[in-house]
């Protein structure tokens, strides 16, 4: 089954401890494009401009991707530049050039509307409730937010919570979204905005969700994915995406949706997410292998799994 | 089989967004004993002074606790108060008043010579280090520390970490030893100046237990225990001593010394740090059930395993 994708396509200038890069491809919607790509069919909704080239496509094609849904814009592509230091869990934004990303109207090209998943990256709460009721045949709406949008818009975003499945989103931003310091009250709050189950994201830490009450099957507790300790991180961006890929392609490639499947998906972002952060930007997400993945996901069980 | 620990006894003055007490019962090895008392015979070495009462003892004794290593001085017990704000992961140190504790010179007394298993809480490097010696016959020794020692006096850390098996310490005590920022790769460096084990205790994230090559058998990777979320954090001082009780007390009740075991082990470990801190001071240790433990166990087990 196929899964759709709304968000930014970027060019970064991304420095870190491990070196630098100058205007190679990232933004949200790549990142889980290649990521999920893995598991399942992929289809991206996204907007580019003049300086989008060919090669910059055939990324996504390569995997898979249908590219239908980017649409080509006169002006500029979307630009970021960040840098990290030894702290790789934040970065500094040296620039954010929004460019043609500013009037980004999302568009769901008739051949998507048969996809039965859909992940709403990080864009306008309004844009993405908008999608969301664009495509009402979907069985599963993933979604992420940030900080930005939690404080400067918050009952745009409230409206979007509540039509989406699947919120994926950090700790800070779930401490901010419940204004609550607890991470399990603050969880539950949360879900009570609308979302079915809640994945927070712990950066080296791994991740855990929670489930609302009877939400996808029974079950008391939430469920923790561990992370890969990585002996060098090289490049953080667009692990949380990447994650986000891992875990929605998984549960698009399976037929049943309960929380067995949301568990190993948990597990599979975490392997995703891994990958992403060993080599700058997508290079290794283009490179990987489905053995490779399982591998890693196989670790993952060693990780954290009693004999 | 028994172990031994050795560290502070101590009334504390605590107050968190929970509530406040004043000098209830607490030290490194206070808690530490009680959280092993439920998986093997734990024997403790202290110094207390005129104000510790036969009631105090009784915390212990109540618990199977041999207390003849209590040595009574002349003066005040050590006095510690601290508060914690919405960020419960660190104390606010508002007093700490040593008292009988500035002189401490452990003296291990003859009926604990034959315990196989030694747990030197938070003490000044060296004088770890002797008791170490002075148990010349434990089969497994585990250590803890904190940034004053790795600061102040590195190299009698240096040659304390020699000497024992498991060091137990946080993310930020990791990094400071080993003065590396990346997480694994400290570990490694801090393997290499001793023990065959490092636990890594992560907070609400859990813990991380990293082996130095081919110690406790063969093995690839490091491996990871969670905590539970708890909607209530009441009194979060003891966790990192309780962790190590469970931790301790869970290896030395086991016939093998395994890497298996150890892993069950950092399991325990959680489950006891998570006890301690849903009350004030030692108050929900003093009162456990080795069911109620078993099941807590059990429910770690949900939140990490896949089926």
């Amino acid at each position: 089954m196929s899964v759709v994708v709304v968000g930014s396509v970027a060019f970064d200038d991304i420095s870190s401890p491990s070196g630098s890069r100058k205007g190679i491809l990232g933004g949200a919607a790549t990142y889980f494009s290649l990521a999920a790509s893995y598991f399942t069919q992929v289809r991206v909704v996204a907007v580019v401009g003049d300086d989008f080239t060919a090669d910059h496509e055939n990324v996504f094609k390569k995997r898979g991707v249908d590219t239908r849904g980017i649409e080509r814009a006169a002006g500029k592509t979307f630009r970021w530049g960040g840098s990290y230091s030894d702290n790789l869990n934040e970065a500094k934004t040296n620039f954010t050039d929004l460019n043609v990303f500013e009037k980004f109207h999302p568009c769901i090209p008739k051949e998507y509307e048969d996809s039965e998943f859909l992940f709403l990256a990080n864009i306008q709460p309004t844009l993405q409730a908008k999608v969301r009721r664009a495509m009402n045949g979907v069985r599963l709406t993933g979604c992420d937010t940030m900080n930005y949008w939690i404080t400067s818009t918050p009952q745009e975003l409230a409206e979007t919570l509540k039509l989406v499945s699947v919120l994926l989103i950090n700790d800070t931003e779930t401490k901010m979204l419940a204004q609550e310091s607890n991470l399990p009250r603050a969880a539950q709050k949360v879900l009570a905005m609308g979302p079915q189950a809640l994945v927070i994201k712990h950066g080296e830490y791994g991740a855990t969700i929670f489930f609302r009450e009877g939400a996808f099957g029974v079950g008391r507790h939430p469920f923790r994915a561990p992370t890969l300790p990585l002996d060098e991180v090289k490049d953080p961006t667009g692990a949380g995406d990447s994650f986000a890929g891992g875990f929605m392609g998984y549960v698009a490639s399976q037929p049943e949706l309960n929380r067995e499947v949301l568990k190993r998906a948990l597990f599979y972002g975490g392997v995703m997410g891994s990958f992403a952060v060993e080599n700058f930007g997508t290079e290794r997400l283009q490179s990987l292998t489905r053995e490779e993945i399982d591998a890693r996901f196989q670790i993952f069980c060693e990780l954290t799994h009693l004999e």
